[in-house]
């Protein structure tokens, strides 16, 4: 698949949103604290478009001051001059740039097993915004930044009757997989829901247990797919919207791949290649970052484990050296981040 | 200009905003009553995508029944497989269909003197969208859906110095000068502005006696205009945004033509070319439609000089036309716009 997109034109898009799971203390590190994950989406967003955020002061961190993927996805997007669609699936706070309304809501904690209101709404406009993109370039790179998303994926993935438990991935190096499977049973317990009751159903296992963003990003593909290549740009969150894709539109798995990083294919903690394995026969490929030489060590924490993918940075990486027919090496992707984290890190 | 589109890739945008300025009683027809004029914008991009009205039943009329120009747009953008992005220029009633968001608010009656708040912003967060957009297409085509349109463009351009008075164009077949130019003297009366004040400062014109799609049909020309052509599909509405491009950056205008219908250039109650000659030098064309021998009188009525224009009709019509190579012509033009016409009114 890959080699078809040598050179022809991608758009980037990508989905934000953010469900109360991500409060849950331990959940989540995309955010410097539980209560500030809420900006960390519109920030990450602001980012790609500006070069700066605007709804919060620096960029998005870890608790341990790492900076966003945004920042990688930023720097391959400028360099390979490729467009930015973003979606707003479910926000609290708005980003302070262009974005699509397609009327997702913020998510509720998987906890109450109630998690969407209006999946299947928001699934047919996301369809329908899909289609239309799939017009205009040769193929569609889907990302997504929602806190709390290898959770949601998770509780996902398992009413889907895919076995996914101590497979998804995390932001933190230390994985919090007890913390995630006792959070999904308990909003699978909470419905009623018995593991893989909505193998057939993936509307109900989004609302029930998912999250806002992949209702949108599952429209976004099966609207697309059915005429251009689709990158979902993602880790293992990707999976649990290919789950759901395949169950909605099976036909359109052929036009689908996974464009992630290194850092999640070579994670020892999650196991991304198994849990697609079980969904469908789906090319999963890694972008070719390396940070460990870098001056930051903001940076080079990326090569121990730390935030790993985000914001569609692995698939955006790949689309880039795509684009430029390999002139886009990781060197200079390498220093493009390392410039425009300079930037940021000297203005605040 | 329009040789060189020729069976190249197009994209229509249109933007759809109120303005409290058309509840005054006889200055739209952009909806059976006043106070319905809120619905006609949502309502107009619900047809475009679904080939129906979600937030209303049937479609938007005049008050003698005649149907919405989105009738004409959806079946040219159909027919050439043109794909659509609708932006929320501030509206009231929001489509349930997908929309960007730009921040755009409705807008107060330009009686008030105080028409837009935050016309800067919007247009600075509309031009990174156009800018993205330019990036997909060979060209964009930019339509809008705002009743009192016509008013809030007279206003706007003797802001900026440009006489129009007796010069835009209606939706009705008797153009109400008279109150559309008391209106106006009305809001520039209150701000305390005399014509031409703000021949260099179009966010004042349009903050003052404007309306909420200037600055976003200004903002995404800007930002797409650079890097490919832009077709202005409106009549003497667009002549205003024109008036505020052209002051904000004339040197993209060598890429922008105005795409009409032939009502607007054959009306002899408004005179387009005589706005637009002082404001640049762009061409202007006009989509070659022909209801005459329709066998529905809505459309019909057409020839008479209802509607005219609106939904960039025409501008989608001559993409259409070009995507085509010619393949679609006035008949077919006319033959789907009855079927589709046909669909609605059996249905409702």
């Amino acid at each position: 698949m890959l080699q078809d997109l040598v050179g022809k034109k991608p758009l980037f898009s990508c989905a934000i949103g953010v469900t109360e799971t991500a409060k849950i203390p331990g959940i989540s590190a995309a955010g410097a604290n539980p209560e500030i994950t809420d900006y960390t989406p519109p920030a990450d967003v602001e980012l790609l478009h500006l070069g700066k955020c605007k709804c919060i002061t620096g960029v998005p961190v870890t608790p341990d001051g790492i900076p966003t993927p945004a920042l990688i996805t930023r720097s391959a997007l400028k360099l390979a001059n490729i467009p930015i669609i973003v979606v707003n699936a479910g926000l609290k706070i708005k980003p302070q740039i262009p974005f699509v309304e397609v009327g997702g809501l913020p998510g509720n904690d998987i906890r109450t097993g109630k998690a969407l209101n209006n999946a299947h709404e928001v699934i047919e406009r996301a369809k329908i915004f899909g289609e239309n993109l799939s017009k205009t370039v040769d193929y569609l790179v889907i990302g997504e930044s929602i806190p709390g998303g290898t959770t949601t994926a998770l509780s996902v993935l398992l009413a889907m009757g895919f076995e996914a438990k101590g497979k998804v991935s995390s932001s933190m190096p230390l994985n919090p997989h007890k913390l995630k499977i006792k959070t999904v049973k308990k909003g699978l317990e909470t419905a009623g829901v018995k593991e893989g009751e909505f193998a057939d159903d993936p509307i109900k296992a989004v609302s029930t247990v998912g999250d806002p963003i992949q209702p949108v990003v599952g429209g976004l593909v099966i609207g697309a797919a059915e005429n251009v290549p689709v990158l979902m740009a993602g880790g293992t969150q990707m999976a649990a919207v290919l789950a759901v894709v395949n169950a909605l539109k099976p036909e359109v798995m052929y036009n689908i791949a996974i464009g992630t990083t290194k850092w999640i294919i070579n994670d020892k903690t999650s196991d991304i290649k198994g849990i697609v394995s079980k969904i469908a026969d789906v090319p999963i490929f890694a972008s070719d970052l390396d940070f460990s030489g870098s001056r930051f060590n903001g940076l080079k924490a990326y090569e121990a484990g730390v935030v790993k993918e985000g914001v569609g940075c692995g698939g955006a990486t790949t689309a880039a050296m795509l684009k430029s027919n390999g002139k886009i090496t990781k060197q200079i992707m390498l220093k493009e981040i390392e410039n425009n984290y300079n930037k940021l890190v000297s203005e605040t």
